[in-house]
């Protein structure tokens, strides 16, 4: 049996070994992903984010719980694990969630370690997502740590994007993540039973706000071949849910929120549009890689060093070595 | 006398019609600033950033008026302006500017509105500032609203950068400029006559902590041809510095940090480091658009479109899209 027809009859370690290729980016990888691809769409995929100590792992655990307990639905999880001064969170998270959720057939779990280079990880996940989806789960659950523009762009992969919060963290935490709060369909306070949590609420509900204006406004709406902005009177309020995961308090509400944004996208036509909007985007993104991975083999990196250093020097501008270095093709 | 004879003679009128060249990347732009780049190299570059409402412009304008009455030394001004719900803030401050700084054959005045393309912002600025460098300001402050990735793109441009705090705005305030905290050289707190000022120092300094961690950890680093991190054990603390614009207070220790700043990074050579940094991120822009402006214009809008469809009807990945499309060199 090949890859793809094992995948699809549900071999979870061929699924493994193809992860890592396709996260790799080997050819043998982007052979199946291309072929897998064809048998995507199908899942509804969450992205869910939020700095360190918010207990992000532990909420995404006992959803998971729920959902299989009560709705017999598959579950993948992909947990960006960046490459921060962070990372003790995101392995006792994986501890967390080997008790858990280990031992669940239908429960599949997928660490990533993030990239150095700009687009890599967004690239590398967008792949791993799309196989999860052939492969055929229900669900497929975007972990990642809300500091940094990649993790934004990850966020951006989802169909519904979860924000997760805590209180009396201060306000160098809350600040961390302000930068995805206009992403969030579906706002989470965690911890819920810890001291100032009403201020929480009250600066995301603040947040909120300008947030949503932003986003209403289509500020993210940047990409080079940009669709017309969406319009729809039929608004989204993002909920704010109080949640004490280790109690498994509010989690039903999160459950419920997320079909809510489901059947909301749906109902408005926003779930094909964002769809073909995220695919475009890949698109872009790749394009832009291919690209440059293209004119990189072609140039020699010598030639390259030597224009940058005539531009240190100040003997030729920027434009001007790019001029120099890309050859006109009409 | 040609366009850059002219600048170079101190041409003004010139030097705005060039500035708006360049601005819409005309082939004259282009040539012009090309020449001028290697005139460029010796102004001390200062972005500005924080949100509408932290007196963000006075205190530009108190900051430039202090410089010229006791440094006579030449200013320009790039104020960003962008096409946000917030571009009330940005009038007022330009009447407030007008006012305060009109008259001043040391000071040239630029605004600039902000692109929807994605680096279009960064890429007309960079080449703004290096035409206002070879025009020979000493000093050259980019000022931007910060609150996206643009903004943060735009302040990349500068030696040393300045955000703009202000007490008593709330949590919602607070945390849309965080994503910026971490490219603070120096912070301010303007309005330090208003409540509050205390938590907002306190909140500053606890973001500053973490901001600088992920800095001094390279967080920022990921360009195409990065160089090795910079390492030093003469580290740079950012001051916070409390002022009062309208009165002249805390300006004098603004005017010093900044200079500081720049004896700062002579010393440690990463003036010159960061110069370079900063011409190699602006070359790679510069590639990645040049290689995508020159895919644009050898392929058919007809092709790429309904190579998009098979995309979105899912008969055919982004991956292998790209690969249809882009043809190999090699």
């Amino acid at each position: 049996m090949n890859t793809v027809d094992s995948i699809l009859s549900g071999n979870r370690l061929t699924l493994s070994r193809l992860l890592t290729e396709v996260e790799n980016e080997t050819g043998a990888g982007k052979t199946a992903l291309n072929e897998l691809f064809t048998r995507s769409g199908r899942a509804h995929l969450i992205g869910v984010t939020g700095a360190p100590g918010t207990g992000k792992s532990s909420l995404v655990n006992r959803v998971v719980q729920l959902i299989r307990r009560e709705r017999k639905l598959t579950v993948a999880i992909v947990a960006i694990d960046p490459s921060s001064p962070f990372t003790g969170g995101a392995i006792l998270g994986d501890r967390v969630r080997m008790r858990d959720l280990a031992g669940d057939q239908g429960v599949f779990i997928r660490s990533m370690a993030s990239r150095g280079e700009l687009g890599g990880l967004a690239r590398a996940t967008a792949g791993i997502v799309q196989i999860l989806d052939a492969a055929g789960y229900d669900l497929i659950l975007i972990e990642t740590v809300g500091a940094g523009q990649s993790e934004v762009d990850v966020a951006r992969l989802a169909h519904t994007t979860i924000v997760v919060e805590s209180p009396g963290m201060g306000d160098d935490i809350q600040a961390i993540k302000a930068g995805i709060l206009e992403i969030a369909d579906i706002l989470v306070i965690n911890k819920a039973d810890m001291p100032g949590v009403e201020n929480t609420e009250r600066a995301l509900r603040a947040n909120l706000e300008l947030g949503y204006s932003n986003r209403v406004n289509g500020k993210s709406g940047h990409g080079l071949f940009t669709e017309t902005s969406i319009e729809s009177s039929d608004e989204w309020i993002p909920p704010i849910i109080k949640t004490i995961a280790i109690e498994e308090t509010g989690i039903p509400e999160v459950i419920v929120a997320i079909n809510n944004h489901r059947e909301y996208l749906q109902r408005t036509g926003l779930y094909q549009l964002r769809d073909r909007e995220r695919l475009k985007n890949e698109f872009e993104h790749q394009l832009q890689h291919a690209l440059m991975e293209n004119w990189k083999s072609t140039s020699s990196p010598k030639a390259v060093a030597d224009v940058l250093e005539e531009v240190f020097q100040r003997s030729r501008s920027p434009g001007n070595a790019v001029e120099q270095l890309v050859k006109k093709s009409n």
